[in-house]
């Protein structure tokens, strides 16, 4: 998910716009024009720290003195300086805001990611643990990169990335083989084709049809373990990616784990995030840069 | 927090974009042209809605034919229909999850809001519940918005329309009373000037030099009381707002409010969501609209 | 009013763009590549200067070494340098027509501003002169910073930053009473409540029921008077600010200001503009930038 | 300058954004969501009325019922009706005071340019009055259309329509002669060429150089006179325009006319404007559209 | 790829502006406001049509009456009406030459495509025949489109929903093993990961390391044979897709599809277009719509 | 066809948007943060450059080290190095193919333009060889530029630059005679006017009634040359430029030629084109930039 410091910083600029308005009265009333401030920011928590890359790139470009004190994806202790920031009060003061709210939300989100593929790896598994679209509006790049510095899997960055026929295209289609082969003749090359199933027969018609990927919606560890049986014994399990999805969360997660599915994924890790708490403090006023 | 159609439109369309790239390839492999479907938007769990305004705007924009079952901000117990739509196939499956990522996000915000809101009015005390500049990146108005319908209070819109000194201003001007002299002089009549303090002391100061509210940063219940009494006592108490901030949560809320502050606010109403639960389901499938 | 370079930067180019089209044949047909000019911005007449900070940032911006020779908000008598300019040619000469078009405007308007002003300060009045929303389309930023550079008040900045009940809502509403009432319940607490009336008693009634700001609206100096004496009766002067609007000119203004309300505003501060004077003299030519 | 109505009405819908913000907060507090409202915006004194299209293509796109009572480019009397609109209160009250600031601007241009132009034509002449690009920033578009239904002359609309060769051009190039030859052989033969020239002879140089136009900035009308003469002398006046530029006023127009120049053109039209007073009267309260 | 209208019709508007400018000067001049014309888009020569869909969102969206006598994708005879449009005949003539330039760009490259394509199919293969991402500036959309509409495979779409490793990534990372290993070990389980490879030995490396897809690049023939015959005896033919790529053309196609690879690939597909002649002839002029 | 350096920045930043979407993931996962590359792009055949202006300006302002080895319109020979770039290799990497475009599509035009161009030359003529506005959709600039860097004729750049009055023009307005007089009474003295005619008639109808440039549209050379003579039969051919259009093309150009017009233009320039091969090569690899 690289892109071009302009493009980054850019996407960052549109963010301050809508704090911005007419420009911040405050800061204009009280800071004189050309005073100078050093500054850091501090993670007063513990959690893993993502968004430096983008407050790096916005503040650089307004030429900033920058040292980035952590690398994004680092694991931090509570009271540990993330950045240090030496530049424009004015500047700085106005876009406080909205750069801490980039990086509390993605440190948040890289944070409880983190937490779930320990628990993970520490039961002794491999499986993905993927988060959705169930993103904040507009912020899909924002939340999947914080999901992969948190050493989770991105899925779908896209509608045009991979074909994956919901239960909703189901309802309109209506056979799912037909569906998995219509895709498959049209699509390009490039693409996975991935289908949503509620019971393990279709979950096996699905595969039968040439799907690369199968998500057991809304399954029972059980009712996954009892498809999973059903793949072995039909000389299907290697040729498909199973994912687990509905209703896993950070309590239940090593049940589904259990069941050796290859990815379980959860809405909940961005859309029900909890900011990693990070401020900014002043340390030093210089009236002039040098 | 009216905005003309258009314009509202406009803000939907920009958060769609980041999801379908070059369009959605699973729809148009599978969804005949012209197929149109009945479906209804259901809240799967009990809670305050918002954003019916957002997603009827942009669904009439489309043509489709809405029916809102519900009215912005009201309560909803589970599996209720919020929203019944139709129109176009392919434009529903591919903007449902953006559509359903606004709704979501809104109406959680709004039920965390109305829940803290509640609490306070149950416990007998008119207290505002606010919620701070602590929104998602790029989503002020949303989040706002959806604070507003769940009976809280918005604050700030923009860096603009209130002076607010706080911390990391006072680092640099030093002194409170000027600083709240300067402002007072130069800014519009149209603003109020509120001023972040640390102290009793500070908060006095505050306001014999002018501030219209005073904020009362990370106070315990027993320091804000404290304040109380110096405010009465120095006859400040009907000179200004009083607002408490800085480690308030759900489980300490009414301690805060029982200090009888006149606005408690909260940076997680907005930072630390938890999604509502709602989904699409298709109802009914035509092949073409009559 | 502060904005961060970059979003300064982008406001000017937004302005560029409509004047450049595909790109400035003139120029490039005739200055080479890589020629590099002095030139010096040149107040042609007396005034007040405006818009230094948005030509030196957009300057800046393209690698143009920048000397201010007054700083904004300055008096300059006529025919006195305002910037120095050294950089590249033809971007100098493609972007001076926009780059003028914004000083001349802004410092037009900061120029009547200071006027007004100064004529009130000089009649020993205290109250404030402040423009409205009839600025040019989309140039709100532009021509508020020029009032407050030319020492006026801004008044409002967006329809979001001041509950402002005008004559066509109350054609709505019916109720002054009714509409302040609800105003003051649902907006936040960070906003000031302004109500526009027609009639001493309306003016009584807004006061009554709550209005931060009442405006006078078409009130001859009489009818003012007349109204400020009420207040006074009714012990309610020192619980509201005043503010006459309507038929206000550069002529009748002190007769307006001799009533001691707290603010006069004028439309035409921003809506009948006339522009200082200033233009761009190349001074040498190089051929290569060192 | 026709623009298809979705064009025309981004341009205007980007207007609003600026005075938007998050949103009109008096509207939404005190209008009831589905109120119809009937008004009419009325002409308050006497002028030519520009601006009737981009106010109706908005307005229609926001399912407004409208009667332009007068077209574009008509005068009117004081107190004549000039737009009715019936359609969404909430949506009329939040987008009026932009809609008049385009109305009462371009009207204000549009005034000025046929007080000008029948000025020239009651004295018998046909000399074109033209503005310049001393427009409002980001303007061009209103503030050239207003010179057009005004009666005036547009000149440039780009700086890629017309190569025109100015005193700082040729600060650079230095050579008349070569700048238009050199100007002639590359540029499109869909363009004119017109130069910009301090003396006669610059004049008489200019066009042996095969200019299509020559601009004589700030000659007196006696230098014109005298310039005139030297072309007819030379048999040149029929091989060119020419155009009369700086320091021309609304009072010395005859003046500068009475030479015979083809072309006069004043910055103050576009740069020095005084609008046209027009407002929005609501006349009928609904509460729901039929 | 399908876009919802709203969205679609945002992208052809954008197109539009920068043939606009200011706005169409010749057709204000001379068609009077409110013509209404019939008009029939033809195309003059043999070829598959692409971008109905495009030019009909457009046009709707300008409340035109469209009827499209053909469908995207279809074959087309010299001589063959595509698409009647009757409506506002300013907005028609201002937009005819984008809208023609979208159709015959588009109709273009599916006609190629399909030439393409059928000389595969004809052959008796079924070899797919992608293009590449060297596609016009920014019109990634249009053109992948029309190449999907022809019958062809449109590769990446992004640099988001493919790991494609290229000779220049390989370059940098030295190693086709560790490459192929990290970029299976970190991305989304929901990407393929293809590589170009320059050797037989490097093909069978890549497809060892667990590729998805091997991109044969500039290998002759031959030397894709002698590759093909090698994967069998190592029994990796069925776990790999084999593209061949670079220096393919419509002469040789055949050559290289006889090797049995599974995708050729043409850049000139999309970067070395011939426009499909199609031109708007208009039938009827009507002065007002009923 | 000047364009100050952030805007052509922006122009080019607008296209790598499409190709970019969440990110170049196969960069991310493989080329490590802070390596730096040095590559050159080589022109793998002949023809003539252009694009190299658009490509440094963005490079550089990604902070590239940029040595351009040739410049704009300059021929070259196969396999020469046409810009050395030293700098950030992920940012290459995801840029690479975006800017290639760019430059082998101006290239492909420049160089097709430029063989035109020579050829006319070369027989004796000075005819210009122009483009039309059959350009890819939104890419008028780059075309246009590319064409002019072959030494061919721009054209129009704008539907506000020249009143040209087409077929279809006409269809509406009915007479050649009305519409000339109409639009040059109405349109600004910067303009030029053409005419697009069909018979000899039509052609000596237009001049008379005062066109600038008449278009013969689809005339065999045989027609043109009766034109030719009746104009000067009727001593017009010295009042007006002569452009012939439709159905030329490379084979015939110079039959066009010799009949003496002054223009010919052809829409294949830009509408069928075909690249120039050029690509980029990585030389050399450092870790750290010094």
């Amino acid at each position: 998910m690289f892109l071009p410091k302009k493009t980054l910083e850019e996407k960052i600029r549109s963010f301050l716009e809508e704090d911005l308005g007419q420009g911040d009265i405050t800061t204009s009333l009280l800071i004189p024009d050309g005073t100078i401030v050093e500054g850091e920011m501090i993670a007063k928590e513990e959690g893993i720290i993502a968004g430096i890359e983008e407050a790096t790139t916005f503040l650089e470009s307004q030429s900033f003195q920058i040292e980035a004190l952590i690398s994004d994806g680092s694991r931090v202790k509570e009271k540990t300086g993330v950045l240090k920031i030496i530049g424009d009060a004015r500047t700085l003061l106005s876009t406080e805001r909205t750069l801490l709210n980039i990086l509390t939300r993605m440190s948040g989100i890289a944070t409880t990611t983190y937490r779930l593929v320990e628990k993970v790896r520490n039961a002794g598994f491999k499986t993905r643990v993927a988060c959705t679209r169930k993103v904040a509006p507009g912020l899909s790049y924002l939340d999947k990169k914080a999901v992969m510095l948190g050493g989770g899997d991105t899925h779908r960055l896209h509608l045009d990335d991979l074909v994956l026929i919901k239960d909703n295209h189901l309802a309109v289609v209506g056979d799912i083989q037909k569906a998995v082969k219509q895709a498959r003749e049209t699509v390009s090359f490039s693409k996975k084709i991935e289908i949503e199933v509620s019971t393990v027969e279709e979950a096996l018609e699905a595969i039968k049809s040439g799907a690369d990927i199968v998500m057991l919606d809304n399954f029972s560890p059980k009712e996954i373990r009892e498809t999973m049986r059903m793949l072995k014994k039909n000389r299907l399990r290697d040729k498909v990616l199973v994912e687990a999805s509905g209703g896993i969360n950070e309590q239940n997660l090593l049940e589904y784990v259990a069941t050796e599915v290859d990815i379980v994924s959860l809405g909940e890790i961005t859309n029900s995030t909890k900011a990693l708490d990070i401020s900014l403090e002043i340390k030093k006023v210089k009236k002039q840069m040098i």
